[in-house]
C-alpha cells in the first residue's frame, strides 16, 4: 500500500476524517531528524518548509514561495495539491478542511508535533469541526522509519564554554528570580545542550542531541537517551548536580512535578501534548525574559566563547584563502564546477583542526544559480560548470567546539569586466555591510531598527532582498539562533556578546546572485550620561573581493574600511599561511 | 473653600473615597480648551501632562520627567505629593490608591475624560476597590470656569482641502468596507474637521472645534456647537448632504442607533462613557485599518494640499529670512533677548498673506535654555538676553489655510569661534537630519525602521536625544498628528502624500540644545520588479547656518547636499525678497 493509502486506512480506523503533518519535530527545531520527515516520506516533497493535510478522498500541501518550484515538480502526478502560501486564491489550511469535509468531521493531529498555540488556533479556526490529538502512529505505518541512531552526546568543556553547568543553573534561575518551587520546561534542544554544557549529533548540522529538561528549585533533570552519553560527558553532568533520566519519562515527570509549582515554558514552541502535562497541578507563567530566558543567556556570549569564535574565524580565514587561491588557479583551465569546488572546500576544511563538521549546508552558486537564496545542486553531474566569467557566490561555515562560523563571498571571475549594473549592486551591497557593521547604537535598541542600515544603500536602485539581514549564531550549536535583525518587528534587544551575522545581498532572476556575509559581535562602546553605547566587533577574516567595487559608489570611510579590513585579515592570516598562499593574498588584497 | 476642599465635600456627597483627574479634554487632544484645564485649576501644575489623584486626606499628581522641576515648584505647599513617573520608588496609581484607602473604597472617575481602554486597565489593577464614573461637576465646584466661547467654526475651502466632504465619505466607506448598516464614531475633533472640511478655535495653536461625528451608510452627521458655525460653512455642509445637530445631543444619537448596525471606534481614545452607549444594540468591531481610517487618510496629503504646503513653506521661508536677518542686524547691538525676537517674529509673520496664526508655541531659546527641549520664557523680564556668543535655537511654525509649517533652525552667534564640541554636535544633528531627508524606502516601511538614520551619526559620541525624531503635520490643523518616526514600535507605515518633521537633536545640559528640522513629504521614487519605493521631498526653505558646521565630519554627498539646499532657498526666496533681503540671504548662504 503507498504511504498515504495507510494513513488513510489508519485514520478510518482512529475515526478520523482529516490528518495535519506538519515538518517540524517534537522540539520544533531548525531542521528534521530524518526519522521526523513524515511530511517528506508521505507526500515526497523534501523541502524544509511544508504542511500536508490529509483527507479520504484528497490531500494538500502548503508551503512558502521558496519552494514553488521544487514542490510543483516532487508533488507531480503524487494527487497532492500544492497551496500556495501568501499567493491569491488560495486558502488557509482550515477554510479548505471546511470546505472539504462536514462539519461534523474530526481533524487529527500529533499532539507532540503542534505547539500550544497552534492548536489553539487551529481549534477556534476549524470549529465546528473538532481538532483532536494523536500519538505518532508511523513507528506502524512508515516501514524502515529510520532510527534516531546511537549518536554520542559529548561533553562541551568549560574551557570553551566559559561557565560550568552549575553557574549557569545560577544564572538562569537568578534571571527567572520565582519565589518558592518553580519547575521551568526546556524543550528546545539547543537550549538545552547549552545549558548542560553538551554536545548531540541528532540533526545534520546542528550539534544537539534530542532531549527534554527540567530545571526546577531543586536542580537540572535531562531528559535524554542516556546510553549515548560518553563516560566523561555523564562523569561531568553527576559533577555538576545533573540527574539524567531516559527520553520517554518525561511525560511522567511532567505529570509528577510537585502541585502549586510555578510553572514556566521557556519559548513558544511548547507541544500541546507537554503544555497539557505540564499546567496540571499548577499555575504556567509566561517567561519573564523577553526572548526566553536561557534563549537570551546562550546569545550574549561570555569573553572565553568570544575567545573561541575569533579562534575558529582565524581557521575559517584560513581555508577561505586556500579555497579562493585553489578557485583562481584553476579558473582558466575551465575545469572548475560547483561540485568539484565543494569537494576541494570539505578537503581543506577537513584539515582544519579541531574541525567537527560544517555548520549548514555550502553554497556554492554561480551566476544565475546565486539568483534563489538558498541553492544547492543535486549532484556532481547537474552542478554548473564556473566558467564564462560572472559572480561565484559561497556560503560557508563550520563547527568547531569553540566557535561556528558562516561567511559568504561573492567573487567575480572571468576576463570580461563586469557590467555598470553589475559593480553598482555589487557594491551597494558592500556598503549596507559596512554600515551595519560600523553601527553605534544604545541599549535598548532592537534588530528591526537597525535593518535600514544594511538595506538603505540598494533601495537607491529600486532593488531589494527578501530574507533577514542578521541572525544570531549559536557556538557549537545551530548556526541560527536568535537575535535577528529583520525588517519585521521583534521586541529582543541587542546586547553585550551577542555574535551574529551581517549579510545583505541582491538577487537578480536569471542573472546572478551577490551577498556579502560577516559575522559580527555585539561590544561596549561607550558608557556616557546619555546612555550605554554598542558597536560590533568584526569576527570573519575572509578577504572581500574588489573587483566589482565601483569606489565612486563608495565614501571615503567606507573605502577607507575596505582597505583596512582586507589589511587586517592579511596580517591575522599571513602567520598561519604557507608562503605561497601568503603572496597570493596579498597580491589579491591589492 | 479652596478648590481641593470643595471637591473633597463634593465627593462626600457622592460617597467617593477617591477621584482620579487626568489633563485631558472629551476629544483627548494633545492640548486641552481652559475650560477643561481641570487638573491645572485643582492643583495649580500647568504642565502638559499630569494626573491628579485625590483621597479625603490626601493628594498626589503624576508627571513625566519633562516635569519634575516644574511641578516641584508649582506643588510647593498645596500639600500635593509630587509622584515623578518611571522613577525608582514611584508607585503606580493603583498601588498608591491600595495603600491610602480600604479595600471596600471607591474611586470615581469622569466617564467622559477616561478611554474605554484606560478604564477597563484601572478596574482591573484597582480590584477589589470599585471604580465608576460620574458627569463632570466643575461647573458648580469652580467658580469662574472658562466657558468654550463662541469661536467661529469656518469652511477650510475645497481649493485648500482637494476633496469634497461628499468626496471624503466615499473614500472613508470604502476603506471601511463593511456590509450592511454601520456607524463609525469619531470624536477625534482634528479627524472630524479633516473629515468635513471645517476648522474651528476652540483649542490654542489647533484649529479645530469641540466636536462628536457619526459616519454611517446613510450619510454624516455632526456634534458641535451649530450655532458658531458661519453661513459659508453651514450651507456647504448643507450641499454635503451633512446633517449638524447639538453638541450635547451626541449621547442620544449613540443610543438611538439601529439596533445590528455594525459599530466602528475610529481610535484608541474613544471614552468609557461613549464607548458605553455605543456599543448597546450592536457589535463592535476594530478599525480595520492600522492607525485608523480617517486619521490614515488625513496623514496621506493629496497633490492639492501637497502643493499648498509648498506654499506655506514659501512664505515660511521668506518670515524666517527676515527674522534671521533683523538677528543678525540687531546682534552687535546687545538688545535682543528671547522675548523682543518672539516679538518680532510675530510681527513678521502677521504681514504674511493668509496666516491664521501660529501652529504651537514659538520657542526661541539661547544657550543653556535651549538645553530643554521644549523652552518657553514666562516674561519679558525673565527671558535671556541673546549675547556673548553661542547657540540660539528657534522652533517655529505658522498656520495658512493651505498649510501648517513647522521649522528649526540653531544658528551661532557672536565673535567667539563655537568649540570642536560645538562644531561636532551641530554637524553630527545636521549629518542625521540630512540622512532621514534622503531616504529611499520599500511600501511597508514603519517609522521606527528610519528613526537610526537621524540618530545614528550622534551616536558616535556617545549623546542622544530622548523625543521622537518626526511627526506628522495636519493641514490648518494639529502641527502634530501621526505618523512619527521613533525609536518605538508603531505598525503604521509611511505612505505616499505623508508630511512630517525631521528633527534630530542634541541637548547638552547646562550649555545649549541644538536642533535642526526640516518638513519632508513622502513621494514615490520609483517602481520595481521588487516593490514600490518611496523618498522624501524636502518642503521647507529656511538656509541652514554654516557657521558650526565640521565640514572634515561631512560626506561629499552632504556638503553638496547642504550647498544644494541653501542654494534652492534662494532661488526659491529671492522673487519674495526686498533687494536688501535677498542680498543678505545671499551673502548668508556664501
Amino acid at each position: 500500500m503507498k504511504p498515504l493509502e495507510s494513513l488513510r486506512s489508519w485514520m478510518a480506523s482512529e475515526g478520523l476524517q482529516v490528518t495535519i503533518i506538519p515538518s517540524n519535530d517534537c522540539h520544533f527545531d531548525e531542521y528534521v531528524p530524518a526519522r521526523y520527515k513524515v511530511r517528506e516520506f508521505l507526500s515526497g516533497f523534501d523541502g524544509s518548509a511544508g504542511t500536508l493535510v490529509v483527507t479520504a478522498a484528497k490531500a494538500a500541501l502548503w508551503t512558502d514561495s521558496r519552494y514553488f518550484l521544487q514542490a510543483e515538480r516532487q508533488l507531480a502526478g503524487s494527487g497532492i495539491s500544492l497551496m500556495k502560501i501568501k499567493m491569491p486564491g488560495t486558502p488557509a489550511i482550515p477554510q479548505w478542511i471546511a470546505s472539504e469535509c462536514e462539519p461534523t468531521a474530526t481533524v487529527g493531529v500529533d499532539g507532540d508535533l503542534f505547539s500550544y498555540d497552534d492548536f489553539a488556533a487551529f481549534e477556534t479556526e476549524l470549529k465546528p469541526i473538532k481538532l483532536r490529538t494523536f500519538t505518532d502512529p508511523f513507528d506502524m505505518l512508515w516501514q524502515g522509519r529510520p532510527s534516531l541512531g546511537e549518536n554520542p552526546i559529548v561533553l562541551h568543556k568549560e574551557e570553551y564554554a566559559g561557565r560550568s553547568v552549575a553557574q549557569k543553573y545560577r544564572d538562569v534561575t537568578a534571571r527567572l528570580a520565582v519565589d518558592g518551587p518553580f519547575c521551568l520546561f526546556l524543550s528546545a534542544c539547543d537550549e538545552i545542550m547549552w545549558l548542560l554544557n553538551l554536545r548531540g549529533g541528532d540533526i545534520e548540522y546542528n550539534a544537539v542531541t534530542l532531549s527534554y529538561c527540567l530545571l526546577t528549585d531543586k536542580g537540572i533533570t535531562l531528559f535524554c537517551r542516556k546510553e549515548n552519553l560518553t563516560a566523561e560527558a555523564a562523569a561531568y553532568l553527576a559533577s555538576q548536580g545533573v540527574e539524567v533520566r531516559p527520553y520517554g519519562e518525561i511525560d511522567a515527570a511532567l505529570a509528577a512535578l510537585p502541585e502549586g509549582a510555578t510553572r514556566i515554558v521557556s519559548n513558544n514552541c511548547c507541544s500541546i501534548n507537554k503544555y497539557s502535562i505540564f499546567r496540571r497541578g499548577g499555575h504556567v507563567i509566561p517567561d519573564p525574559t523577553v526572548g526566553g530566558t536561557v534563549a537570551m543567556l546562550r546569545a550574549c556570549k561570555n569573553p572565553v566563547q568570544a575567545q573561541g569564535f575569533r579562534k575558529a574565524f582565524l581557521q575559517d580565514g584560513v581555508c577561505w584563502v586556500r579555497l579562493l587561491k585553489h578557485i583562481y588557479d584553476n579558473y582558466d583551465s575551465g575545469t572548475l564546477n560547483e561540485y568539484g569546488i565543494t569537494q576541494k572546500l570539505l578537503e581543506i576544511k577537513s584539515g582544519s583542526e579541531n574541525y567537527q563538521g560544517e555548520s549548514f549546508e555550502p553554497i556554492v552558486a554561480w551566476n544565475a544559480n546565486a539568483a534563489s537564496a538558498h541553492y544547492s545542486f543535486s549532484d556532481e553531474a547537474s552542478s554548473a560548470r564556473v566558467n564564462g566569467g560572472g559572480f561565484l557566490l559561497m556560503d560557508l561555515g563550520s563547527h568547531y567546539p569553540y566557535g561556528t562560523t558562516d561567511t559568504t563571498r561573492t567573487i567575480f571571475l572571468g576576463d570580461k569586466e563586469p557590467t555598470t549594473e553589475q559593480k553598482e549592486d555589487y557594491t551597494l551591497v558592500l556598503k549596507g555591510m559596512i554600515a551595519l557593521a560600523q553601527a553605534i547604537f544604545p541599549a535598548g535598541t532592537r534588530g528591526c531598527q537597525l535593518d535600514i542600515l544594511a538595506r538603505g544603500p540598494m533601495y537607491r536602485t529600486g532593488k531589494m532582498y527578501f530574507h533577514g539581514t542578521s541572525h544570531g549564531i549559536g557556538q557549537w550549536l545551530c548556526v541560527h539562533e536568535s537575535p535577528q535583525i529583520r525588517m519585521e518587528y521583534s521586541p529582543i534587544t541587542l546586547q553585550e556578546g551577542m555574535i551574529m551575522s551581517d549579510e545583505p545581498a541582491v538577487y537578480v532572476e536569471g542573472g546572478y546572485g551577490i551577498r556579502t556575509e560577516n559575522v559580527i559581535h555585539v561590544r561596549k562602546h561607550s558608557q556616557t550620561e546619555f546612555n550605554t553605547f554598542f558597536d560590533f566587533e568584526t569576527l570573519t577574516l575572509v578577504p572581500i573581493d574588489r573587483r566589482a567595487v565601483d569606489y565612486s559608489l563608495l565614501t571615503e570611510n567606507e573605502r577607507m574600511w575596505l582597505e583596512d579590513y582586507n589589511k587586517r585579515v592579511y596580517e591575522m592570516l599571513k602567520d598561519h599561511l604557507t608562503d605561497a598562499e601568503s603572496a597570493w593574498l596579498l597580491n589579491y588584497i591589492g
